[in-house]
């Protein structure tokens, strides 16, 4: 494990490499465990470091852990980029970017990781609801004026109850459903929730 | 605290208020803490009793932990006759009966704990599954022939995830809005999940 050291010569990783194999441990290990039960030493095995190594990256657990829970800005462009296509289209564009978040590994990690931890953890629900009120709310108020912040968070809801129930409580058929059968059932919903009326 | 030891005389409660007091206090505890959080000694402090009494009634935190989480067979029955009614009605019938269970204190700590538990402990996501499997798959099965299965599946999802954007992120406007509002939000998406062509 020390021959990560970087000090060490001989075949090992450069520090940009070692550093995304740690966070790429860490985010598998707190998807899978939650905050709790996943510890620095457990990264550092996972990943084929010494554990010196990711506090030297990272600090400390905790701020591994809200490295690990962002969503990379692709995603918040792409949800912004969704106002500027027809609206008749807006639910069905969204489903299936939510859709292939789910089917994409990292992605499925943040977001598991993200509810797994917001049981435990202050900083995951934050981010959480920061998603909801800053991505969800930009793109929901770039298509109506009517009750924006009611829409972002329904939509909100229903990402993180198909995420729930797919990726931690395992639900069948949703575990089972292809991207396209996933995003044709979500839909609907979403195209109602961000430019129907509500009620 | 050993005061509510049964032995002893003077005042004290009967087993069964006992009882209900300790599986009150183990509730509040499963959802404000979830499973690995939660333990025998301060359930019995919040409960008033001595840890003993709580393992002479309930055998183990493992086993107070499956007994907290069934849901009261009433809301089971509730749900049933839900198909009994108006068809066009049926999404609208069954938001009001999910708010409500939100807004009630009991039902809404047996959500969140199964959603808190979920996370750590495999008999809660089991007890997830099996409310939409069983509960919400008889609802839809009654209903249509038209993939039953996906359907209870969709609306478990929207279920799980309103009670967790308003109850474990704590996500605002969710929070803030009645009883009302909530149930009149969601009965589009329970009517289509439930009795629309899907996709």
């Amino acid at each position: 494990m020390s021959s990560e050291s970087p000090r060490r010569s001989g075949r090992r990783r450069g520090p940009t490499a070692t550093r995304e194999a740690i966070a790429t441990a860490a985010r598998a290990q707190f998807a899978e465990l939650g905050f709790d039960r996943t510890t620095v030493r457990g990264i550092a095995a996972a990943a084929g470091v010494d554990p010196a190594l990711v506090v030297h990256f990272f600090g400390s657990k905790d701020a591994l852990f809200r490295e690990v829970l962002a969503l990379p800005p692709e995603m918040g462009e792409a949800m912004a980029a969704l106002a500027e296509g027809p609206r008749e289209e807006i639910g069905r564009r969204l489903a299936y970017l939510v859709a292939a978040a789910l089917e994409n590994p990292v992605t499925q990690e943040i977001v598991v990781a993200r509810i797994r931890g917001a049981t435990s953890h202050p900083h995951a629900a934050e981010v959480v609801r920061e998603t909801v009120t800053r991505d969800l709310h930009r793109l929901a108020s770039a298509l109506t004026d009517d009750q924006p912040d009611v829409r972002a968070a329904l939509v909100g809801s229903q990402v993180v109850g198909i995420a729930f129930a797919r990726h931690v409580a395992r639900l069948e058929p949703l575990v089972s459903m292809s991207l396209e059968e996933l995003a044709a059932a979500l839909a609907p919903t979403f195209q109602r929730y961000l430019v129907e009326p509500l009620a």
